[in-house]
């Protein structure tokens, strides 16, 4: 068998040309912010370790789409690399964009850590403690939610200056597109906080829209469609990629309901059953109460209203989920998803290569493990 | 003596299409956003009602500065149109910015009320409240950092769709300008909130800085050049519009705190002495201390320490701040700021009638009283 290129492999490599991107131009805006204050040279400081330090998956994917869609470009050298230029900041742009709104959510759910490292708000909020009376919990969250806006303005500055290898044009497209899918992340977002605060239960729809705007598009469709318009593609085939990114993010979604609940704690990097504990409301939970017994319906909210649930509530719960049918029912909406999305694939203007890198991306997240 | 179109009135009129263009894009957006979830639809209400309800002097700015700058379009009606309804979108683009950064600050400075309705976050907060257990502040501040997100996402589809209108590159440059503009914002924004944790004092050029990049480049420098962008001006009409705009607005701020002190409650709409109660570090709070004797530094420190200021304390300072020559020292800035401002105007290739205009609004925030 002729060994193949993992897909790891094939996305760190543009994790690495974003990494570079996004590094050169915040090394940039350090001295042009430090002239504000030094809280902008800070700050730049910051936003370059935490956008960095995650997979940077957003912006392989767009970069990926954008080689996979534009082979003819590469004739013309020149052109290429001006262009490569642009993508480049159009994909670090995007991952900026992800920085924003992870920084905001980390300040809404108290999360301390993120990307193995303290959270943005929590690392002002460790400032001011040192420093100042008080908590200072208010204040590190006020210049939470500024870090968070002055990442997506750098995002936007480095989206239009994109505009010089990739037509003024596209950057306006691609403006278009995230502002309008995002606008509903932020929605989604508010549904999420919505229901965290009414306690009130979410329908099945709730979840799936839930899961469409702020997982599914997000990651995966803005991304395909982001590096299908940079390729320069007709409309109808960015639609199309729009619908198959739903299509792997959904999967990716309950893969990851699934992971949480049967997955190892060293593989998943957090205990089994933090969604339990954390009471989210995932479809896994959804059927799984849908689908119990009154007894087992009982015990499931018992173990809900636990302050703390134990390894033999995890065992309960997890033979619950295969007992009552809730398991077969997540696998089903992957393999069915999973089955449109191998049709959409069929219908793509890729090459062989790159058709076989959307199936491997497709089975590596159905079967992962983490 | 002819009776002159009053400054107001120019403005007003500016500020109607304005609002008529936030109106229709949001009603649009109502329906689309509805498709995610109900908290979409009912927040484009929101910020129907919150966007709308301010002076709209941003948005204003910038049609003025591009009517101002682009007589030559008129002449051809139809490309006149659209580049009319083009300019609206950017304008109305802008004031949704402005809705987005007022949306946090009133989170950050748990300020209620705006604009003569409830703050966004506080709006939440009284639904949760009526809703749920606990005060839910934690909850309705992540509403609201989210709706400001989102007012700001709703401000870039419509910065987008004016490209229709004014050509992309045009509208890629506005990005731009506002993207490297608001991210300065943004850090004086985290410096402001800094000096009120540490409670330390702000040096003259902390609080110049944040009286440019906060209030000056923001208000006026920002819709100045977006206007001459608009209309094409060659790009060291805009560089000099910038530094215009940095002179009204520096005026502006230090005719707002000589108000803040020597007003009249009634016509300013807060308390006199409001800055003194906040010990909101002003640069006429600066120089009253640092013009003041021993002695009167020690009474102007045990006012401040005060929970509640009492007109008799305002008194005091008010007089100390004439007998030490802090309001010598304000007005004298101010003039000067003045002079050099007149002697920009000369140089801007407007009609006559335009160079009035300019000159009333310099002559209007330096006499007003409110």
């Amino acid at each position: 068998m002729v060994e193949r290129k993992g897909l790891d492999e094939e996305l760190s490599a543009y994790g690495k040309r974003i990494r570079q991107t996004i590094e050169a131009f915040l090394e940039r805006k350090k001295h042009e912010l430090e002239s504000a204050n030094w809280l902008g040279k800070d700050l730049t400081e910051r936003l370059r370790r935490f956008s960095t330090g995650g997979k940077l998956i957003r912006g392989s994917l767009i970069l990926l789409t954008h080689d996979m869609l534009s082979s003819k470009l590469e004739d013309d050298f020149s052109a290429a690399g001006l262009q490569s230029a642009g993508c480049e900041a159009v994909a670090a742009a995007y991952e900026l964009i992800h920085s924003f709104l992870l920084i905001h959510d980390d300040i809404m759910d108290r999360d301390r850590f993120r990307r193995g490292m303290p959270s943005i708000y929590f690392q002002y909020q460790t400032i001011i403690e040192e420093n100042s009376r008080g908590n200072g919990l208010h204040e590190a969250e006020g210049l939470g939610i500024c870090a968070g806006d002055v990442a997506f303005l750098l995002a936007l500055e480095l989206l239009s200056t994109a505009a010089a290898g990739v037509y003024p044009e596209k950057t306006m497209k691609i403006l278009l597109l995230w502002s309008r899918e995002l606008s509903r992340v932020g929605v989604a977002q508010m549904q999420d906080v919505f229901f965290s605060t009414w306690q009130k239960e979410a329908s099945e729809s709730d979840i799936i829209s839930l899961y469409r705007f702020k997982t599914a598009r997000y990651t995966f469709s803005v991304p395909f469609a982001t590096g299908s318009i940079l390729a320069g593609s007709e409309a109808h085939i960015t639609e199309n990629l729009l619908d198959l990114g739903e299509h792997y993010g959904m999967i990716y979604q309950l893969v990851d309901d699934k992971i949480g609940l049967f997955g190892e704690a060293e593989k998943i990097g957090k205990p089994v059953g933090t969604d339990l504990q954390e009471k989210k409301q995932t479809l896994l939970h959804h059927y799984l109460y849908h689908l119990a017994t009154a007894e087992q319906k009982q015990n499931i909210s018992k173990i809900l209203r636990k302050d703390r649930i134990t390894g033999q509530d995890i065992v309960y719960i997890r033979s619950t989920a295969i007992k009552n049918g809730t398991v077969q029912r997540v696998e089903e909406a992957i393999l069915e998803m999973k089955k449109k999305a191998e049709e959409m694939l069929k219908d793509l203007p890729v090459t062989q290569e790159y058709r076989r890198i959307l199936g491997d991306m497709l089975e590596y997240s159905i079967k992962r493990e983490r």
